[in-house]
């Protein structure tokens, strides 16, 4: 089974929004499984501190390298060979392709950096590697963890209702989604596009990837540089 | 009041992580406000339909501009003047600039998308905006509103411990934070770097600094093209 395992000293965070819906149903049906563990349980004093000032000086607190190895260790031990994952916004931005090679294995440790983050010894002695999931400043990595597993839990077999998402080939591809209309066919003036229900598939395929492609360059010049080189001469929309 | 409100087939999910920790407490203490409508109260059939098939065909349902324009008036009245975001894969990725200007308004209205999204209409009919938070397949917008709603609370007035945190300023800069180290001392063999603990202020300045954009360059290109850009010569780990 799929197991996550999420060293946080927030542990009440967890599973929160994956406990309903989908990935609710799942983890209660045994498709996955998820366990906490709290650092303030390998602390060593009788605060329970998890955290100390930071060298070199500087605003704010930061995790202690020796209490969080000790929780990860805890979480994951020896023999362990699920990869370790530091949610941080120093990370390498999280991608669907490495979603896609988590979910193929047999689970995650996710550690949740708080304050001004942990201590950088902790990621070359535990082997972490950091993630992040999008250009703000958080309260801490639990959010992004909500994230990163919410993406692979609904990639397990048997969670999805409908695998065959076209959001999901839409992303494979480079491209940002096609816009999506439905019923009523009129609202407030506005119409379905004519050529959506024109029964013409080869047309609706068509007009399709164009907004795809029109979209994507819009929103995304970074998305649409790495598409259209690796399409060359082929991408629709070029300028 | 900072006040947002989210229109979600997911109430339950709300205020979930966000209810716990600094964002939590502040919530608790009124500096600020969360409200949700449910879609499902403003269906007009007796299953309280929320979606339908694509027009054109393809895989999964989307969710019907009728439904969620009630449900978006019923969270904001004519008059309500804060902005309206759409989370969906399909958006301009949040920034943490945005982010500071959602704070210094009066609020959020947060639509979260499900299944193959929503009906195209509802963009224009009710002027959303839409926003991505990582480049990742979720669920649904849920999480996303979770991510944004979080990175908005820790800047309100009174939320932070110590709002002048080092993230914060390393993000504002355009890199990726410095290496962080606390005690102990030695940790398996790994020391704290000498220059942190030398007192040496100017010294410790300077090595941050070039450790931000050494990771900044190794780990975010894109974020460095820009950096090296704006600060044309100066950038010090150029190649």
């Amino acid at each position: 089974m799929w197991r996550a395992s999420v060293v946080t000293i927030f542990p009440d965070m967890f599973p929160g929004p994956l406990g309903l819906s989908l990935a609710g149903r799942a983890l209660a049906q045994g498709a996955w499984a998820l366990d906490t563990v709290d650092p303030r349980d390998h602390a060593t004093d009788r605060h329970r501190s998890v955290d100390d000032t930071p060298a070199g000086g500087g605003p704010g607190m930061v995790m202690r390298v020796d209490v969080l190895a000790r929780a990860i260790d805890a979480a994951a031990p020896q023999g362990d060979a699920r990869p370790r994952l530091l949610m941080t916004p120093r990370g390498r931005p999280l991608t669907q392709q490495r979603v896609r090679e988590l979910v193929a294995g047999e689970g995650v440790v996710v550690v949740c950096g708080r304050f001004e983050g942990v201590d950088e010894r902790l990621v070359a002695a535990r082997g972490l590697e950091e993630v992040s999931v999008a250009d703000v400043v958080l309260s801490g990595g639990e959010i992004g963890a909500l994230v990163l597993l919410d993406a692979c839990v609904r990639l397990l077999d048997g969670v999805m209702g409908h695998p065959d998402s076209g959001t999901e080939e839409s992303f494979s591809a480079g491209l940002l989604e096609y816009p999506q209309f439905t019923r009523p066919q009129s609202f407030e003036g506005r119409e379905i596009p004519a050529v959506l229900t024109s029964g013409d598939h080869a047309r609706v395929a068509r007009w399709r990837h164009e907004q795809a492609e029109a979209t994507t360059r819009a929103r995304r010049p970074d998305l649409w540089a790495a598409y259209a080189q690796a399409h060359d001469g082929s991408a629709t929309n070029k300028e």
